[in-house]
C-alpha cells in the first residue's frame, strides 16, 4: 500500500516532505492549469523560474516568456498565466519560460523530490491513473496564495487523494488529507459555485477573468502528464485509456 | 465590522498575524480543554511553558506541574493534559505549571498579540459572546499537531468563526476561514463520529483516552474565559448570560 498525503502550501513542505517519491504540484488558478493546456497543445518545454528577474534574463536571450504577478501579466512580457494563451498554435514545439505568483515557486520548492509532475483539475483522471501505475508514495502540494492555504488547490488535491484511495492502492493518515478529501467531495457537484466566496476567485473576478476560471475548474479536458525533467516541464510518454472509453 | 480569521497552526502564525488584536488559542485534544476545565474549577493561575526542562525547573521550586508529550504524562510530573486532572478540588486557588506537545507552544507563540485567550468547544458560546463584546479583530489559532493542520482544532475554530460572522459584527476573507467554517458545520451534528478517522483521535484511542475525548468534544460545559496575563492564564471577570437562559 502506498501513501498519499496533501500538503496545503509550500510553507508546510518541509513538515510533510519526508519519504515521498513523487510530488504533484497544484495551482488550479491558474499556473498548473495553464501548464497542462500548453503541454497538451504542443509546447515542447516550459521552464519554471521563481523571480521576474530570472524571467527577464531569459527574455533578453530571446525566449518566449510568461510572467504573472497578482493575477496580471507583468509589463514587458509576452503573456501571463491565462490557459488560453498557452494554446496558441505558434507555441507548438517551442520552449516557454514562465514565472507566476505561486505556482512556479511551488514547483521549484518541490524540485528536490525524485519526481515532480503537474496536477490540475483539467488532467485529473489521466494523472490519477498514471500515479496509480507508478506504485510510489505521493505528496499532493498545493501552491496556496503567498504561502497560505487556498480552497481551489485543496479541492483539486482532495479529488486526487480520493481517487487514489478509492483504487485501494493508497492510504492516507494526515488530517490535511482527510479535510481535503472532504472538501473536494462537498465541492464536486459545482466547484464554480462552491468557490464563489474564495479569496482568489474574488481577486480574478475583479480582473474579469471568469472565462479563465471556468476553464480551470472543468475536470478532464486534457490527458497529458507534464513532468519536470532537467529544469524544464515536458510531456511524459503515457497512453491514458479512460475507464469508460468505448473500445 | 471586525475581522475574524482562522490560522491552522503555529507554523503559519507569522503569515496571518498582522493587525489582529486578540488571539484565541485552540488545542481541543486536550490542552485548552484542560485549561478551561481547570480555570472553571478554581485553579487560580496556569503558567504555560514550552519545554519539559522549564517545567522541571518549576517542579524543583515546589510548583504543581503538568507535563504531556505524545499524549502521555511525562515521567516525574504530577499530571498531563487530561481535563479531569484539572478538576481536582485540591488545585483550587493554586498555581499550576503546564507544558504540552502543541498547546502551550501555541500559547507562547501568540504571546506577542495584545490579548491572548483560551478557546475550546467547552467554552464555545461564552467565548463567542465575550469576543463579540470586545469589538476587536480576532485570530483563531489552532495548535495543530507538530506544526501541521489538525481537524479538531479546525472544527472548533470554524465553529467560533461561524458564530462571530453570524452576529454580523465580523467578516472573514481568508480561504482557511471559509474551509474551517465549512468543516465545522459539516461536523456539528456529531463531532465524535466526524473525527473518527483523524490522526490524533487514533493516537488517543490507542492510549485508552476515549473518555477525555468525549469530554473535550462536548460544547458548552463551562463559561470561563481564560486569559494570558503576566505570563499566567487567569480567569477574566465576565458575566456570561446564555441567549436561551430563563430569566
Amino acid at each position: 500500500m502506498n501513501k498519499v498525503e496533501v500538503c496545503f502550501s509550500p510553507s508546510q513542505y518541509n513538515l510533510y516532505k519526508s519519504n515521498f517519491e513523487i510530488a504533484v504540484v497544484i495551482d488550479v488558478l491558474r499556473a498548473t492549469s495553464a501548464i497542462c493546456a500548453g503541454i497538451e497543445n504542443g509546447i515542447e518545454r516550459i521552464i519554471p523560474v521563481s523571480t521576474v528577474e530570472q524571467a527577464m534574463e531569459y527574455k533578453n536571450q530571446g525566449y518566449m516568456v510568461a510572467a504573472e504577478r497578482e493575477g496580471k501579466v507583468v509589463d514587458g512580457f509576452d503573456f501571463g498565466n491565462s490557459p488560453y494563451s498557452y494554446m496558441n498554435p505558434n507555441l507548438k514545439g517551442k520552449t516557454v519560460v514562465m514565472t507566476t505568483t505561486n505556482g512556479t515557486k511551488a514547483i521549484n520548492i518541490a524540485a528536490d523530490m525524485h519526481t515532480v509532475v503537474i496536477g490540475s483539475l483539467n488532467n485529473l483522471d489521466a494523472l490519477c491513473q498514471w500515479l496509480i501505475d507508478q506504485k510510489k508514495d505521493v505528496m499532493l502540494l498545493g501552491s496556496g496564495w503567498k504561502d497560505k492555504f487556498n480552497l481551489e488547490d485543496t479541492i483539486c488535491a482532495g479529488a486526487i487523494a480520493d481517487k487514489l484511495i478509492d483504487s485501494q492502492k493508497f492510504k492516507a493518515t494526515e488530517d490535511s488529507t482527510i479535510a481535503a478529501k472532504f472538501i473536494a467531495r462537498s465541492a464536486a457537484q459545482n466547484i464554480f459555485s462552491f468557490l464563489k466566496a474564495s479569496s482568489h476567485r474574488q481577486r480574478l473576478r475583479k480582473l474579469n477573468l471568469n472565462e479563465d476560471v471556468k476553464y480551470c475548474l472543468t475536470p478532464n479536458t486534457v490527458t497529458c502528464i507534464p513532468m519536470l525533467k532537467d529544469d524544464a516541464i515536458q510531456k511524459v510518454a503515457y497512453d491514458y485509456v479512460p475507464e469508460t472509453a468505448e473500445i
